[in-house]
């Protein structure tokens, strides 16, 4: 290493946040004339669409996490560092770790969303949320322990409370949610227990809304609701939630026992992205340019979840990841182009339509010039989500373990681990 | 549900832990004229002989686990609880579970073993054990995170101790462990890092004895010394350790610096044995009778890592899978023995040898009438370690994600979850 700074110093590129935009960012700025720095507090890029599967004990948290440093290794001018990022010094251009910093001309924020509890954060504790591994190893904790307990209770009411399973919100994640825990109870467990029939579990799905899926075409929302129903859920909608508490939801409608409610309601962005210039929406979320730079610090880059970047329609951008991933490869090039003082190209975002699974079989699709549900969008689902998957061998390893529960229904990580209550 | 007692009340056996040797007995129970009830505090049964896999990346928790109750399923005179045992009451013949009593005609215990820290367990928080999947899930949380604080490092004094990782005891668990770091150091993390050269980490293995693996034949404790070498492991015999603290260890030769030790040295029987009658040795196991069951309790039986049980040379039987499993399956046939008045068999263990492994290719394996190591022991670890895994679908697993490895050098679960500091 040499102490000397070298003639012609390449601008530093920090990219905070090893989500789908983050790393669109740096793939497409690797070999290119820049020094680019990821930061992540986790050490895995997580490929979220299948968080859910990890929660209902269908997949365990190493088939769809992979360490970033190995995504980005064949990179020489990328390096990979584990840091939780507290804040910026945007006078010096610092991004701050503790006590590190780290300098940059290009500073690109993709650190994502948490789950918002609409201004009730104590419900948290009652109401787990899912957006990391951990959050899905503890939902899956829950999940597995309210059968185990529910196999040892004696009283008949304790018994019905701990097989009750309130969802709360009925976007994809929801419905994604509902559906798994129907099947587990139903098909998975049948012959595991001695003194309860888990086909007894009521799994509940609530919404404010007034249907399930609110992004999709009404047709499909309406189908989803047919095929969570047919999967035994309680599908409950223009409900909204006063309160969460250990004995369950309360809602305009009454009480709801519950031991176990999970949260897929209300996102708010990484709180991080208050400490950058702008106008921020109600979920937190920093309003940027066309051009996914912020009009006041033209050298920095908000994308994904973290930022409100409206459509064609001028309607915000939905939170997934086909955004973020083209938000990430647009603000690579726009760094690029800024770098040889180029003008900047707009960003356009692609829509090549959504789909949500609901169980075995059973789907919604819309890729605009179709719409589709059933065992067709089930199998398109599979399709896109093993593409998408990071990793050769994670594709393999989750298609087999599909194939594998396809056919005996069996679970693939019905693991309880974490603390034992 | 009748109220009424059945006329034939069949005999109660409860068995406390789903290990080995508990599900050994639970299993050859299965269909016969008895009532079984298998208590575990855990709700799956673990694969312990590749838990140091785990908690060296290579694989996951779900791959070497499976549910009791799936294990179980088939028999339906067997019920499985998921609950921590506290104590018994033997006078009413009850197992206690927290508030619930478990009555019990004939009661099994095979509860296992946790690391012992020779009398200082204030040596745990900073060289934790391997026992079960919280430990191996830590274990892996430590060794990664000591990669990554490294790369972040300034100090050069502080990176090397970042890099040093000493594994106590040099048994099959600390010859697994010295070789699996080794090798994901020098292999698998190769390309990975910036700042620092992966192949610098240094692994020590400690032993007060004088040859590593001291329960095989000398000749193989020499060539598993070999082996480890070659993989650049620093082995360490006749040192004994006076004190473990944040900084490293302290050694009669000097104190060795590392963040990251692992204690692989010491077992004590499961401390919930000393609630029954008899005489314990100096690791807390309870003497049984040459039938396995208690001296002064003939209905109670012990097996597995918690009992002392004499073998043909009058020495202690190991505390090896095969010698629980062998077991488990001879107290079942007493236990029928016992209810129809039949004479109790003796137990006799089968000894059909030992292997450990220290990398890939490298192993040693005694088979009495052939002593081997290299190429052909690993193979034959491979295959033993796969064929008793427990369910088809984690020996398939298990051996793609091995396959693959060999081929990739790639781990397969590189994942740091839990606290982040």
């Amino acid at each position: 290493m040499s102490t000397e700074p070298s003639p012609n110093p390449k601008p530093r590129v920090v990219i905070v946040g090893a989500g789908f935009g983050g790393l669109a960012v740096a793939k497409a700025l690797g070999g290119e004339p820049v020094q680019v720095t990821v930061l992540d507090r986790e050490n895995h890029h997580l490929f979220q669409p299948l968080l859910y599967q990890v929660a209902t004990a269908g997949l365990s948290p190493a088939n769809i996490a992979q360490p970033v440093r190995s995504i980005l290794r064949k990179h020489e001018n990328i390096e990979v560092l584990m840091a939780d990022v507290t804040g910026f010094d945007l006078e010096k251009k610092l991004v701050l770790a503790g006590e590190r910093s780290i300098p940059f001309d290009y500073l690109v924020v993709a650190t994502g969303a948490r789950h918002s509890y609409f201004g009730h954060p104590e419900w948290e504790a009652f109401a787990p949320g899912l957006k990391t591994l951990e959050d899905a190893v503890e939902i899956r904790r829950r999940l597995l322990l309210a059968f185990e307990k529910a196999e040892v209770a004696t009283d008949p009411v304790e018994r019905e409370r701990l097989l009750t399973f309130v969802i709360v919100g009925a976007g994809p994640t929801g419905v994604e949610m509902a559906g798994a825990i129907s099947e587990i109870a139903r098909e998975t467990m049948l012959q595991d227990f001695r003194h309860i029939d888990p086909r007894e579990a009521q799994v509940i799905l609530l919404d404010a809304a007034a249907r399930v899926l609110p992004v999709f075409d009404e047709s499909l929302s309406k189908r989803a609701e047919e095929q969570l129903k047919s999967l035994n859920v309680t599908v409950r909608l223009g409900v909204s939630v006063q309160g969460i508490n250990e004995e369950g939801v309360s809602t305009p409608d009454g009480f709801i026992h519950a031991r176990t409610v999970i949260w897929a309601a209300g996102n708010a962005a990484s709180p991080l992205v208050k400490a950058l210039p702008g106008t921020f929406d109600r979920a937190g979320r920093i309003q940027i340019s066309e051009t996914l730079n912020l009009p006041e610090a033209p050298n920095i880059y908000v994308l994904g979840d973290t930022a409100l970047c409206l459509g064609k329609d001028n309607k915000p951008l939905p939170g997934v990841s086909p955004v973020a991933m083209q938000q990430g490869a647009c603000a690579a090039k726009n760094i690029l182009a800024q770098m040889e003082g180029r003008p900047l190209s707009k960003f356009a975002y692609w829509d090549r339509g959504s789909m949500a699974t609901i169980g075995r079989n059973r789907a919604v699709a819309d890729v605009h010039f179709a719409k589709f549900s059933g065992w067709l969008a089930w199998l398109a689902w599979v399709f896109v989500h093993l593409i998408f998957l990071m990793s050769f061998r994670n594709r393999i390893s989750v298609f087999l373990i599909w194939v594998w529960a396809y056919f005996t229904r069996a679970a693939g990580a019905r693991l309880i681990t974490g603390k034992k209550t």
